[in-house]
């Protein structure tokens, strides 16, 4: 049995990705057979494996990552391979070709042992293996009826995808459409096998998030709590890569939803009083997590404190014990601003009636951002908005959802409701009387350098409700006793 | 004074990069005056810095790094900048100029305050600061009659930088030729604030190593030692990137010169009896480090392991003794083969006379590639092989120096001589007989699966001598004691 595993990681079983393969060839046959002009011969769904991407013009690349398409369909952690799963259309079944570079013997000296296809093989339980300049005339006796390649455009980024080049694609019938929306519908809903991945790549970013909580005090600088974080993934847990830009922001920095990028790189000393919102998540065998813990510097919640982050954990809990197989997004987002406005209404900082309120948008104002979104092999993972699906509400405040579709149990979700002062958002309310008329200005005003919370557990939907695998302090009481234990 | 800083680490001066454009400016004038067709009026240099870079079509960006040349000359941290310098023909003098991105107002919500040209004019202490989509119109007001911009081959790589593209470009007489080998060359000699970044991100490395060097012990993982790097490099010195991938070999492992890569990703557990290869280096303000520590994993040498190591230590002893202005950096290869051979036939692996040993290649058995390299804002640093310099030498054991220059005071460089037991390369020189002639065969095999060796320390050419810049045990005792004070 092989698998990937790094040190004494999960041991992730190579047939996670035979399991997708299967998974994808049977979705292909049931959305396409039907329209297919032919019932016999083979029926190619064909994708390129990620290249090296170098820095500039430099001698450096990147670190490479597998694209992730062809990281679940191949789980092969080398770049530039090409991958086909020839399906025989009259018996359903498929077999999985594997294509790598041919490298030179000079690589033998400066990149390690050569592997021959039989190794690769061997690596990753596929069914065949040649070199990439062999495609052709594997491709030349097959002869495919029709040849399935991959583009699209991701909703997230708004970055589209190009159909792959190779080498007599002209002699072929393909098409770059189909398949797209295919996979990506595959990719939502996670396996047994994905989902023990996903496990425990939440739980070695959970450890590391403590270890950061209990390593954070005033005085420490922002990255070396990125820095604490990415050790422990990578020592403990053999995550090289973070799934995202870690998000270290302390004082009003936690009100950037996605601080420390280049131009504001967690560099700010962290102060006495601060409250703190780190935002990461490692990667493993290319699966992501996406835990957000917000806590205060000093490890002891002032009245304030605990006053925008019980708000916080409210909408949280209420979300987490109403999502389940059959509710839906939207309504689960709408739940967590209701909840929100409730609480920050409680604690005297709005007045007014709530429904009025969240048909007013005030949500927006303190929680500018979507609920969550799907997570898997991408942290903003594919199949929020595809044609079948409900498409991006237009309303203002839940125009910024990642997905709006009815819950279904194996869907793996970020629940992360949040409160921001966000200074040009206030402003903005302050100035709108639709808004301004539910604020009480004196309480709010009290919040201006506050900086923000963000409460981020990564989901999976069941059909009797959720299975939260961030396995992070969350009441104000287990955090301070989480950071008293440092 | 502005700066930048991480931290607790380096303050580096914003004067460096203004430094940096007067030498820029000069060097233009020095080459280009003659050839002007004007000598009044402006002539530009104009540079785009880099942009974001997202993996693949998804939501994620690798984090920025500014691109070399731009950050030569700007410093400017943030991605989507163009810079001019506006010089003078006439004075000789220069303005420095930058073009900022404008921002959506939503992007104070996401990524932070909005700053303001004057915020970018404090902080990078240029002369003026405008919006990119302000270029056209500065362009139009001062009329430059001739734009120089940047477009070259990098030697090392192989790549190919395209000149930038911006509006009204077809309106101004531009040359994208002429830039690339001046600006190159000034990056060649360090000016003395370059010299205090480069030896603070070396001293950052080297605590780095011997960090990794006190933790590593057999059971331990090789990606374990790279995790502790990066965390000392990162939480201590502020270094947020690596100047490339770390290469962290083990055993036979530590006999492939650039392993790391995500094909064989770190991922072997240490064994009692192996010799460690680690290659590494931190990256501070764009500026790199690159030094390659050699030690038996459990901290005490064999004689075997004696015997390779101080081979290669009197290799680089003799450089280092030697390497001075005006010296040739070929030369200095040869003279590192040289007395590599010698040692290896003081020890009884070699035999015969070692000048025809050396005229036979035998040193590239044990040596593959190049002496070292330039370093500085790449940790292959462009100036290698200029038009104006030595061509790359045709010669099989020479053709793989990455420059061929004649060292002169200033020029920072890596000493990294070593000596592998690559199988293929011991394989090819048994069955050749005008190599296998001076082979020990019996000694030669006994090192089969001994790994490989290499010292590479950072280097500043002086008038006199040089200056290394890599503060590591380097004898064997030396090692030892550090590695038993864990």
């Amino acid at each position: 049995m092989a698998s990937f595993r790094m040190g004494s990681g999960h041991a992730v079983p190579m047939s996670l990705f035979k399991n997708n393969r299967t998974k994808c060839t049977k979705a292909v046959l049931d959305k396409l057979s039907a329209s297919l002009k032919f019932n016999t011969g083979s029926l190619f769904v064909l994708l390129e494996g990620g290249k090296d991407v170098s820095v500039y013009n430099t001698d450096v690349d990147y670190v490479f990552r597998q694209e992730s398409y062809f990281q679940y369909l191949f789980g092969a952690k080398e770049p530039g391979c090409y991958g086909i799963m020839n399906i025989d259309v009259k018996t359903g079944g498929a077999t999985a070709v594997l294509f790598v570079p041919r490298l030179p013997e000079e690589y033998e000296t400066w990149m390690g042992q050569l592997l021959e296809p039989k190794d690769f093989k061997a690596m990753y339980e596929v069914d065949e293996v040649y070199y990439v300049d062999e495609m052709e005339t594997y491709l030349e006796r097959i002869a495919p009826k029709l040849i399935l390649t991959l583009s699209g455009t991701n909703s997230d980024s708004g970055l589209t995808m190009q159909p792959p080049e190779f080498k007599g694609k002209d002699k072929y019938t393909t098409n770059c459409q189909l398949l797209y929306p295919i996979i990506s519908e595959c990719r939502v809903i996670k396996s047994p096998e994905e989902i023990e991945v996903l496990r425990y790549v939440a739980k070695v970013s959970s450890d590391a998030h403590i270890k950061v909580m209990q390593f954070i005090r005033p005085g420490r600088m922002e990255f070396e709590g990125e820095a604490v974080f990415l050790h422990h993934a990578y020592a403990v847990g053999g995550c090289r890569h973070a799934s995202y830009t870690c998000i270290c922001g302390s004082g009003t920095n936690s009100a950037i939803l996605h601080y420390g990028h280049a131009g504001a790189p967690n560099d700010r000393p962290i102060q006495d009083g601060d409250m703190c919102l780190f935002d990461m998540g490692a990667n493993y065998c290319g699966y992501a997590a996406d835990i957000t813990c917000s806590f205060p510097a000093n490890g002891k919640f002032t009245e304030d404190q605990k006053f925008i982050y019980n708000a916080v954990l409210a909408a949280r809990n209420a979300v987490m014990e109403s999502a389940r197989d059959g509710v839906s997004w939207v309504d689960m987002h709408k739940l967590a601003g209701k909840v929100l406005l409730q609480q920050l209404k409680a604690g005297g900082m709005l007045t007014g009636d709530v429904d009025e309120m969240v048909a007013a948008g005030v949500s927006g104002v303190f929680q500018p951002h979507g609920l969550g979104h799907l997570l898997g092999l991408d942290v903003h993972d594919v199949g929020g908005y595809l044609d079948s699906e409900p498409a991006r509400p237009s309303e203002s405040w839940l125009s910024k959802l990642r997905f709006a579709r009815i819950l279904r149990a194996g869907m793996y979700v970020t629940i992360e409701p949040g409160c921001y002062f966000i200074k040009r958002l206030m402003d903005n309310a302050l100035a709108d009387p639709k808004i301004s008329k539910f604020i009480n200005v004196a309480v709010l005003e009290r919040f201006r350098n506050f900086g923000g919370v963000r409460i981020e557990d990564d989901v999976l939907i069941t059909k009797t409700g959720t299975e939260n695998f961030a396995i992070v302090p969350r009441t104000v009481e287990e955090i301070e006793a989480a950071m008293a234990a440092k």
